[in-house]
């Protein structure tokens, strides 16, 4: 068994950590400057107080943070002088991911490209690591035991970064599309005519549609605009048509301020919203 | 029973007209310049050489056309001094169906806004055709005995072009998105992996998309770019992100030529297309 460094969880991150803990690795966080929240959530791992500490500990760092971020900590863990196995799993664009790749290999870290799809995993079937680099079966293997379904896709750098990007730009892009038609319709005063209209296909369809278009602007909106610009500079790269993805971006940058909320909003605030630059 | 001049009838103006002669209607069409295979498919309407001989001898028109064409064609029957109700039922946005409505007004001609969804008509509960305008109730009673659902909105003219733009928003926006991402993925080479994951959640949806998309590029893509510029134009004056339809623009402007195609090309060859901006 090993001892994993966990780099900076949230609730994906977390859960990632307890499928770790539960097969028997020992998992340690850095939790200075956590919310008392957070640490709550973490108590099964051991908190160290600095990444300096955390480095020194491990050989294997998992890191699972906002894609906005994810170059920053990678760096971070560079200049600690971090010598192992680290694993990105974050949506990031495989651009990113390569660029973090070749930072590592020259300060001589090995490094693993992750992209996560579904729930925080709880049971097997609902959630898969999909791994890509020449030392990712090592990482695989951690997690062989778990309720995570782990994939390995080759060798190359990006590859499960480019998965990531591709699922989840249905997911999210669609969510964000339909938030944007809601708003439009209802803008233009025709979204009860709308409903109805889906309806005719789809009796739940507006309904479920209304849900979802809630549910992801509240406590999710604020970080899907970093993945969906990670989304604009993978489809860029690739030389398909991207703006799906900053529409995306605004669409989420607006509803973004639900993140604190207590309760999830009503769909009606959350098309309110859409139709304001703010 | 009335005599209607229908304008520029494809497969989905013709089966609206057809639905007019089966009610008893007597429907004209003008028939100069047009293919053999369209002529061939109006046969049940009765052809008049020129626009100037249709307006003599009807005092309703139903424009059906691709919507680029909207404005142009509806200049021409301003130009050959019509005196009537026109009834514009293209994919337009509520702006330019405004604009047509204040030339048509200048010019006395009683303008009706309409906007048609689903398939062209042969039973009902499959396509419903929605109107706005101070008339709107006039047009609808011409369809009233037919397979066609008419929807009378409001008298406000916009309205029922900005319902046909919100639900087409969803069903072509997201086609294309899927088209795009199917694009990356095939460029990145994860399509493999993708519909592995894809099919984890619904193992019909790999087959199904590759099908949609390529559906969608056959005989259809050409003129769903147009389709997209009106919803550029209609979210963008409406406050609300836009980008995605300039994306899907694309995206079927890439696909365009797939128009001639005797057959439904490959999924594969739509794919590669769209990797390349011709």
């Amino acid at each position: 068994m090993n001892t994993i460094g966990l780099l900076h969880p949230g609730a994906m991150g977390q859960a990632v950590g307890r499928t770790l803990v539960n097969v028997g690795h020992r998992v340690l966080w850095v939790s200075d400057g956590r919310s008392a929240e957070t640490r709550q959530r973490a108590e099964s791992f051991t908190a160290v107080p600095s990444l300096s500490d955390l480095v020194e500990q491990v050989n294997i760092i998992v890191c699972v943070c906002p894609p906005h971020a994810a170059e920053d900590v990678a760096e971070a863990v560079i200049g600690a002088g971090f010598a192992g196995v680290y694993l990105d799993a974050n949506a990031i664009s495989p651009q990113k991911s390569r660029r973090i790749g070749e930072k590592m290999t020259a300060a001589a870290v090995d490094y693993v490209d992750g992209g996560i799809v579904g729930l925080p995993p709880t049971q097997r079937g609902t959630s898969w690591l999909h791994l890509s680099g020449p030392r990712a079966a090592e990482i695989a293997a951690l997690f062989a035991a778990g309720p995570l379904e782990v994939n390995v896709l080759d060798k190359q750098i990006g590859r499960a970064s480019a998965l990531k990007m591709c699922f989840a730009a249905n997911t999210k892009g669609t969510t964000a599309l339909l938030s944007a038609i809601l708003g439009a319709a209802a803008e233009m005063g025709v979204q009860e005519a709308l409903e109805e209209q889906w309806a005719q296909y789809d009796p739940e369809f507006p309904e479920k549609t209304r849900e979802r278009v809630a549910r992801n602007a509240h406590q999710k909106a604020w970080r899907f605009v970093g993945e969906m610009e990670e989304m604009v500079e993978t489809f860029g790269s690739a030389g398909i048509p991207n703006g799906f993805f900053s529409a995306a971006a605004d669409v989420y940058r607006r509803t973004a301020h639900f993140k604190n909320a207590p309760d999830q909003p009503d769909a009606a605030e959350v098309i309110e919203a859409l139709k304001n630059d703010q």
